[in-house]
């Protein structure tokens, strides 16, 4: 038996490969200036964000991707209180880092004011509040040229955007020209989570490219995961720090920082989840090894569209 | 961009869900007594093997799937000699077998002879010889029957077959019942490894409930997980011993035992990676606690199909 | 090479058949009480109101259907100045029924305002203007209750719903009560036109059995087709009259009927259409002659849904 | 609810529109040096031929498809004895002409053998032994090739080759340069029946073309259609005469000559069908009036795919 629905949404991973959802309704339906974002209904997943026909987040098992792209880097830095996201639009990873107790300033830059608009209206328990929350700040402008423009400093800094495509502008926040700049607006012990593409077997090239490019800039960076099933595809991301190596974090030690300076459990992380997330597949760990190359501004790396 | 390729393969997860891929060749297919065969050129991934609708091997990752179902239930037993499989009409079960130095005797029980004369003749690769190694027999018959008829012990069992369905028998090689055989056939320090669904967190049902039903037969039991990108979700096992308790071993401990009992190094199973399969995420671990259902001949459980 | 949408949307013809669109913009997606209730933008065939997930109408192909449901039974009757039509929210039956010089009246009976609502913002060159014009009346109320209480009478009818199935009322519009009630509503030399399903092949007894019952309550009745691509399939019609038959009207008749009573030439209706429309392949006259089925209100037909 | 099966063929119209199948069963899959064969079980139309993607044939209505192209052609000429055959590897074309009591030699000529040889073991009823019919020669070569090198003429001539596509030789056999030789092998009353491609609204072009080109080399031309629900779409076809016009007869002359000159009633076609069949939809004759170009070897045409 196949698929009940006649509206579906294929997320192709290649020209031979896609995750098929069946849609049950359609909430919004927009061409920004910078991309077609929808709100749907997804039979098994609940409200989803589209962009671009890839799945950002549904309601179903947004905490996995969010929990995994904001708690470790923040634990794995002694006490962050400045905090930068670029992307994000929904306003999950805002409403994570306001779980930290300690967070005093919490900026988030996406270049594109429709998503947050349409997400705020048809995914108002992403942000839970967060937006309203006083120590928030929202610009809408290209995260590289605030950056660069800036002199402001973060203790964390989380790169939430989509792989990078031939057509946009995504492509200069994953070169190491962009990583050198984020080092620099980082404070001594600053830590970087960047969410870097899927770690199937079949389709190993951005993540390893965003590693090794990543691994040319920070002294420590280590490499993670999480499943989240609407993705279709176990997900890769690389944490980077000034100092702390998150792998050497044991399970007692995860647990009691999340007691310390959290508002409460969450769902999805705590110490045994964190041992599986740093702890790659053979196979993984070894094409990481292998991969030399690294991406520049003028050596981009596009993803499959 | 969707995809390429005007034969599609729809792998459905649920009425609004699927895995869908591009067919570039078919090899065989064919409707055994049992179920429907088909041997089929994935574009992503390779030649797979596909039964009622579902894959159950394919060239580029079975790797994943059959060093994981095999090594953790080998190496946690301290000398397997005689070794049962389930299921596994490849022959992949086998090939990693025979690994094992000090393996004597390993015997494959399907019920579906043409399974095994397709795949050697479509995918030789898997079964890479085993079948016709001396140490292997092979049987053609339902393993419920076997077991329940031969008085043959076992040092490890691995159960490599579907999730049960409604029209099938596979049911009954689900139920407590069965485990309870499955116990007094395997020897002293007997171990059991159990493919037992996804655990995407859409769908924990079928694996929850396997996993408690082996809990109530087995004194030791570890549920574990891996990442086989064709399945398109992640795939849960449970490991049952009657005596170690494989989630307690070390990183170092597991890569000296591969060292020391296996003819050469593999590609995905390693300390490390055992450290990963071992670690469930909060919220699967939580799932599992919870519940209590245990599955019998009379309340049998089944699966989507 | 197959679709290049994300979006793609399948008209299910029978489990094992259906018509695949890409969904370029989505316009509106609402469940009124009666029927969800879509309007697409369809790669193909631009905007696209789909009900239950049917299409009805599409901007490029309606002119088609609509000219193929209208102008035969208008041109059937010496001179219809009273007409009702149900069903046709999106207004464009009234549209080519205005295009007569000698109509008077023209009553739209449609269950679900909801629909007439949205084809007025969202495709409102369907109804060109026709909802504000003064010959034109419209009741949102079941078609069948406003006939058996009204006196109203008609000289041309129109049934433009869409085919029975088991959850709707609409089953009650499609029996031999029903018919006769729309007989004694016509005038003398009344003509009645209704959509009659698909003549395809695979799936005739929906058209023969229509035809079959309008046949047991009229005198002269006149089956006859259109291929609407946006449809899938060619799709059938039948006129009953009082008086005339359509299928005696030569090329020229028709020509000169169409110059001496519509304003201006239509696009898809002339003479040498008409001889096409009413000329039927053998195998469908013969699945035709052989239909003995009567549908009535407690032997009701139910379509493939 | 779409379809139930988990194989689907896809048959894409234009990169946003496709006709969609359940594939209920694979008889072969081989790759020809000149196409990709596939015969397939279709849920809803039994056995199918497909090539390169594209519906061919099938057993549930081929019959409509093939006494469409053969019979308007051979009634079309005063008395048919030698009759040519381009393609059609199903054997169904030789079927048809061997009905007609007069043909004394029926030549088919396709390039690929395989075609031939896989639908004789698979789609036997297609050939029902023509091809054993010592009328009947085969060639398995390029046909223009065929044409230019050989001296025989014949009656009538059938072109029964899927739109050229950009690839192939398939080209060749669709300019102004081929339809001269053709007319130079065809006897004086010599008639030609050539398939011609959709007549979708949307899809006008190729059928325009391969019309306006017949046009420009023979002295009688006359388009006309079908509806084969397998092909998702009315489809065209062309007949040229050097003499009589085939829409000129009426339907008790068409009733005569079949039951004159063949050999037993047909299914599809009789008098009644061949006046629908050569009375084209207004729009459609508009576009085909308008069409000026003329495709030769140096400007071909090159269909969708």
């Amino acid at each position: 038996m196949p698929l009940q629905d006649h509206q579906l949404f294929i997320e192709a991973f290649s020209p031979h490969e896609g995750h098929v959802h069946g849609v049950t309704g359609i909430l919004a339906s927009r061409r920004s200036p910078f991309q077609l974002i929808e709100v749907v209904e997804l039979g098994s997943y609940g409200r989803a964000l589209i962009l671009d026909g890839k799945v950002q987040s549904t309601t179903l098992d947004e905490f996995i991707y969010h929990e995994s792209i904001i708690h470790p880097a923040m634990l794995c830095h002694p006490n962050p209180r400045r905090v930068f996201v670029v992307g994000g639009g929904e306003g999950t990873p805002l409403r994570e880092i306001l779980k930290h107790r300690g967070v005093e300033h919490a900026l988030l830059v996406d270049i594109d004011s429709e998503v947050v608009e349409l997400c705020r209206r048809h995914l108002p328990e992403m942000s839970a509040g967060a937006f309203d929350d006083p120590r928030v700040r929202v610009e809408f402008m290209n995260a590289r040229t605030f950056l660069e423009t800036s002199e402001e400093t973060f203790d964390t800094m989380i790169i939430d955007i989509s792989e990078p495509v031939e057509e946009g502008p995504a492509y200069l926040l994953y070169t190491q020209e962009f990583y050198r700049i984020v080092y620099d607006r980082l404070t001594e012990h600053g830590t970087l989570a960047v969410q870097a593409g899927t770690i199937s077997l079949a389709d190993l090239e951005c993540f390893a490219t965003i590693h090794s490019t990543i691994r040319s800039v920070f002294p420590v960076v280590a490499p993670y995961f999480a499943d989240i099933p609407s993705f279709g595809r176990p997900w890769g991301f690389v944490l980077a720090s000034k100092g702390r190596n998150p792998a050497a974090a044991d399970r007692g030690e995860i647990d009691r920082m999340v007691e310390a300076r959290l508002r409460g459990p969450l769902r999805y992380y705590d110490g045994e989840t964190h041992t599986m997330m740093f702890a790659l597949p053979k196979h993984v760990r070894e094409r990481l090894a292998a991969e030399t190359r690294v991406i520049e501004d003028n050596h981009p790396l596009f993803a499959f569209r």
